[in-house]
């Protein structure tokens, strides 16, 4: 029986991630949107992968853990990655707290106590997450304290706190996905399991270059020329990052976040970049 | 003219290190304790390695422009581990302080300008620079605009904001550090090349076995028990990640830190270990 | 000035390996088909790689030597790529002999002296030459001996001794392609580069379920189910070796072929898989 | 209960290997010689290791029964690596048979049907394998149809056709552990796991320096100084490549040899070295 890779979210960091790691798998992919897995599927198909599918809406307990239950029915889950997100040109704010914040809270529940010994996990955070206010210590509490359904009752995500703001919602719910993924690492532990998150800079995928296009463009644009590399990222790049994490090499890694953003956090914590 | 490899500090982890990358490069040993440095090159000479070595104290600028100069006539300057470092145990405030926080600041500001193109570097920090409080943005300015020398001066870092605990003046350097890195990532950048750090956890060399000795064992056996991993580290966990660092699948990674801890950091932060 | 990679030949293959290695370097993208480095082109671009393109027939030492002469212009050329290749289901005896025995020559003589320092490269070849009798003594000499375009005159490479079969020519052409990377080790070695090759086995890309429905199919599927991986290649496969390959970790590896089949080659060699 | 890796052979290369693959594992260290896997285990447990000892004799299908029933009760075996052999300076010819040929076979014959799912071995063999004559078919069918305890009795390791040289012996061994590790991916296919085997050059071991120092010393020499890179190999370069044949990226390569030799006998190939 094959080791099982659980590929949730299959948008172009999601499909570069599920070729690099997919090899001598069964890979299990999943995303809300049935014809980006299908057509996914099919191509990995073709190209020699051992590949199943399952819509999944990372928002709803049910929905992910009937992905889960499918997954462990495949075989030993060892690793899983989760690229769901909606970005704030996406989807108005609600919605991104109940993908961005809750569904990872989810799957980081959900997928914790079924995973193999040895497996790990990566959630794909962003490095928006970066670029938001430091929470207070209650805040952190707090949001290790929530159920994942009660984390929108949270004072902190509502709407006023947010100013009504997507990208608010966006930047708050990826620095809370590192809260998340730190506390994570007891329960994950428990399994002989590691879990860490990646938060990707300004990258280039259809995503990003929407993002670019958006009215935060100037000053991502801003971010890139004055970061230390002067570039903007790949999903290789990310990839990278993720088949690092996801190794042998990194056993000794987990509850962290990795941020692979070409310097740009930087180049705005020092000053070069302006908004 | 082979691609140069300079390591500074030959501990056990500064060895592994230095092992790892060495294939293949001219390879320049560099620490305070000239037999440190004579042991591991003859050791490393008998294994087939291209060793050079030469003593070096961090904490003085004119000892490490040395180093640079002798390192740039080797040939092109591709790859900088900087290991040197002085733990609570083994030293007074100080000259923490001075090998800690000074030490990497010579380094950043006389390695960036003149490592080749495509080079990178990693700082080891430590992950007690997560148990420290965080610095206020007023602080982390000051550290990016201080020069190396004037550093010690800043008031965050005098005796009585440290309360004279070489303990905390370690923590508090470690945390620097960070700022450091992020800050020099911009120098380095104008050369092309990347600069990182890694803060390790508790390790197993050594000095790790010294300081779990010491009185902040109890603290430190309760943080590798409620860990995610609940195991020490080894010199190849921190080389595994310095490695990737190093590599060209990092190449969109600088300003940055990678936190190799085993979870430990977390089972703080969460409240599982306490003090 | 970035470092460059070239990648000769832009299959699913050729396409698989240019994204992994991309990352940071400027990678000149060529093929004897324009629409299909344009199109990979425009797509690399979206996903934020630095690609410039140019049209090669690897079979003309001209064009070769003009795309040798770009890719000097780029930056210091770090990584050589070559993918081309033509299957016997595609093309008759004569071309398989151009491009895959004659286009590797050329290939390996015209770039061996102008790639940088540190430099490595890599010819796909295939399984197929560990399915072709062993050459004799003379025989490799006479590959070692002749000029690129001298190749096809050899006794060895006649129709006659090919039995006009394109799937003998290839199997040979695939065989001489490591006797030629050998040879190579030393041209290259003198630039302080590196060259290597690659056999995949059976790889699930367009060009291998081609064969797979050809004549040699039920032979391909016997070598695959006796194998002892029992499956098909991904592009992922190779990518990961040639990736290896191009690594500081395989700085001590030049001169060599490495075998990616899953084990066919074994199930053929120790009489389980049959024609 | 954490995966094992089994380290059959505690030298330099040993040494190296394990320390590289046991973090996170149980490293289960064996050797003929008591006192070094003592010292051995010792220094890795300082280094936060977490290792197990057992005296083994490779010629012993016995002694490596009991190896293995102690490494499957530790937990389940993902990694077996074999370093141990005996080098023609070291012992007499039917020592380096029973160890270098015997040994092999039966570790392959026991390991493979007691590895866990996914699970990887590699075999150290030699580049001296690649100086010695092909075997004819007929003598690869009866490397493969002998048990272990009936290879000495074949014709073809009998002390005349070996003409009572240790040398031949042992390169005669090093080649035929290319046909019984190519035969053995069968076997450990059926485990759903990978074999392969690493040949390294001139290495700067104190068995390599030993032989550097013997009568075919000048030969090396020749070979080094004709290779691709011009240097002596270090066991880290061998650790690398043992590394990828043991990760997930490797997880299409079974049954194969991989050299490691800086192209020193691409050299001898050639005619560049000369005897």
């Amino acid at each position: 029986m094959s080791e099982v890779l659980v590929v949730i979210g299959v948008g172009g960091m999601g499909e570069t991630i599920a070729r690099r790691q997919a090899p001598g798998k069964k890979t299990l992919l999943a995303d809300f949107n049935q014809s980006a897995i299908d057509s996914l599927a099919d191509r990995m198909f073709t190209d020699g992968f051992d590949v199943e599918t399952q819509r999944v809406d990372v928002s709803s307990r049910e929905s992910l853990t009937a992905l889960a239950t499918t997954a462990a029915a495949l075989g030993p889950i060892t690793q899983v990655v989760h690229t769901a997100g909606l970005s704030p040109t996406q989807a108005p704010l609600e919605a991104i707290l109940n993908v961005d914040l809750v569904g990872v809270a989810l799957m980081l529940e959900i997928f914790g106590p079924i995973v193999a010994p040895g497996a790990a996990g990566v959630v794909i955070s962003s490095s928006s997450g970066y670029l938001t206010p430091a929470f207070s210590p209650e805040q952190e509490a707090a949001i290790r304290g929530a159920s994942p359904e009660e984390l929108t009752s949270l004072e902190m995500f509502s709407a006023d706190a947010l100013r009504n703001s997507p990208g608010m919602a966006y930047g708050v719910a990826k620095r809370a996905n590192r809260v998340q993924v730190q506390n994570a690492s007891a329960l994950w532990g428990q399994s002989g399991a590691r879990i860490n998150s990646v938060s990707p800079g300004v990258i280039s995928t259809a995503m990003g270059r929407q993002e670019l296009a958006s009215d935060s463009g100037a000053f991502m644009r801003s971010m890139v020329e004055n970061s230390g590399t002067g570039r903007l990222g790949t999903p290789s790049d990310i990839a990278d990052g993720v088949t690092f994490l996801l190794s042998p090499q990194a056993s000794f890694i987990t509850g962290i976040d990795l941020l692979i953003d070409g310097g740009s956090v930087a180049a705005v914590a020092t000053g070069r970049a302006r908004m």
